[in-house]
């Protein structure tokens, strides 16, 4: 297993994007966000998808000197168009708002239209949550999830994220897609020729299979509950942002590169301090998840949102961060600077 | 099947409450509620709990003369304290509140503590939503859902309920619990003897079981992810109103009714206008879900969350609202106007 040197790795994508002309505001959150969310763990998400983003800049899908603009605003709300900025950057700006607006009012609400794949959701709300704020992120994306009771997908995987903070560690963190597992998974089992396990997607005329080459679409999680929560999302991305909704949304794989997909998202900040003063919240939270944490097992441990991320992120912040092929290739091929953030 | 009409089952109940001395800013609202959510088929969390309510309010778990307080406020923030009202009046109460502020700021976001038990989180979800916002109602519950990992229950069904106006219906509503199925479901099948299906609920041990009588907690919607929202409901409801959570809230039914619960509450209102006209965002919400009700289904009608509720309401505001014993003895036990407001 080939693993990377965390800042090394950082050090090589950031040269990679000002070698494509990226803006430093925009290349700074892409960097920061990839290398986060694989040390955290969470590889669908993380640098794995940085050759994409690097054909999708190079292609103008992705706007590397976006002119960020709000186009609406009010005390507590705002909507921003990104101008097809890198999503990283366009929820980093937006969550910013968020927070100007959340520190005036108690309250931050902040939809963004012309994006594009912003990462993990956890990225803008831990940037709020480390702040002292309990917040909310979300996204919508190219349908690929089946609607209950029907046979065709409708809304993507769009994610619910929630982040508060507690004392002593990092926030807790829920960061979940309301599909049953992430498409990721599925193509992990096509290409290891592993059954996919029942529940998990159907094929193209929605029928439920086991055979991740058969598979078309996703669950919903909790069948018409994950459904719901899905449309939520995207009324809140999509429909209050102005933006593209459902299968309006192009594929982020399989459309041409030169396609605009005018992702739409929204943030959430909330000022503690404005219902309960922040050290006892804090306090409160982390005797909380500490009960949680010792309860009796079932098999493995008990843990609360956010703990199987920490602990990988302390063992990848010291190994190193795995990457295996094609990735591991792709990002080889970028250049020499690539190849010495390799641990040896 | 008895029916009640609802109109002479509103009055029966207002006057019973009339009789317990109850403030009638607060049995409009416990009226109101029961009623709505009886007509849309969410028998769980309608005129079922009436005679629990009365016995409840006698017994001093429930203050029928609140004197709710605002013990925090900002421009886009409150947190109530309800003096342990119905929750029924402390949400819509509270709910006001969130109106109010979105109405200046563009957000509201009030947190409720020292309530009670509020019924279907639709009622003061759909009151927004009727009103052109888009509202979140959420509240905690005493623990009764297995924590992912865990063998016991830490957080109750911490519904999540989110409403947002459609044109030319009632506003698009999903009020879910996070939990599989509702324990009102396990009871179902304690009576009728049928066994329960496989994922729905655990023996006092923590083990799957199938059996209704044997059951004592419930799984979490989609397993970890059920968890993860129930525990944001808590995060939200217990500790940003400053009122206790999980496993310290005493249970609805089995605790003394003289023992006072202390549930809290928390509702956001966004105001529509402050993102995109409050005319296109409900005509595109409205075409979205005509849309997925066109889409081939797998066996039933596909519907978008509130249609089933839509059409049980069509249904029952003409033929009466059925209720079956015990809850039918117990309603005719509270005095003859029940009585004359059954369907002859």
């Amino acid at each position: 297993m080939t693993r990377f040197r965390p800042e090394a790795l950082a050090t090589a994508m950031q040269r990679r994007l000002d070698a494509l002309g990226v803006a430093p505001e925009s290349s700074r959150h892409v960097v920061a966000s990839l290398l986060e969310t694989s040390l955290r763990g969470v590889d669908s998400h993380g640098i794995r998808l940085f050759p994409h983003y690097d054909r999708a800049c190079q292609a103008a899908r992705v706007n590397g000197r976006p002119s960020m603009q709000l186009v609406a605003s009010s005390p507590s709300t705002a909507v921003v168009d990104a101008d097809h900025a890198f999503g990283h950057h366009a929820g980093a700006y937006a969550m910013d708002r968020a927070l100007e607006r959340a520190r005036e009012t108690g309250v931050g609400a902040v939809a963004v239209r012309h994006s594009t794949h912003f990462g993990a959701a956890a990225y803008a709300a831990l940037r709020a949550a480390r702040s002292g704020f309990v917040a909310f992120s979300f996204t919508n994306a190219d349908a690929l999830v089946r609607a209950a009771g029907a046979t065709v997908p409708v809304f993507g995987t769009n994610p619910v994220c929630f982040a508060a903070p507690m004392t002593g560690e990092d926030p807790m963190c829920l960061d979940m897609a309301t599909s049953t597992v992430s498409w990721n998974k599925i193509l992990v089992h096509r290409r290891s020729g592993q059954p996919l396990e029942a529940g998990w997607a159907d094929d193209e005329i929605g029928n439920p299979t086991t055979d991740a080459a058969a598979a078309r679409m996703l669950e919903p999680s909790g069948g018409y509950k994950g459904f719901g929560l899905g449309m939520m999302v995207d009324v809140l991305c999509g429909l209050l942002a102005g933006g593209p909704v459902a299968r309006e949304i192009l594929p982020m794989f399989t459309a041409p590169l030169s396609e605009r997909r005018s992702i739409g998202h929204f943030f959430v900040a909330l000022d503690v301090e404005r219902f309960v003063p922040l050290a006892s919240f804090a306090a409160r939270l982390k005797t909380l998840a500490d009960e949680i944490r010792s309860l009796p097992a079932a098999s493995n441990a008990v843990m609360v949102p956010g703990d199987p991320e920490k602990r990988t992120s302390a063992e990848r912040s010291l190994a190193g961060i795995p990457v295996e092929d094609p990735t591991l290739s792709e990002l080889l091929a970028l250049g020499p600077d690539f190849a010495a953030a390799v641990v040896r």
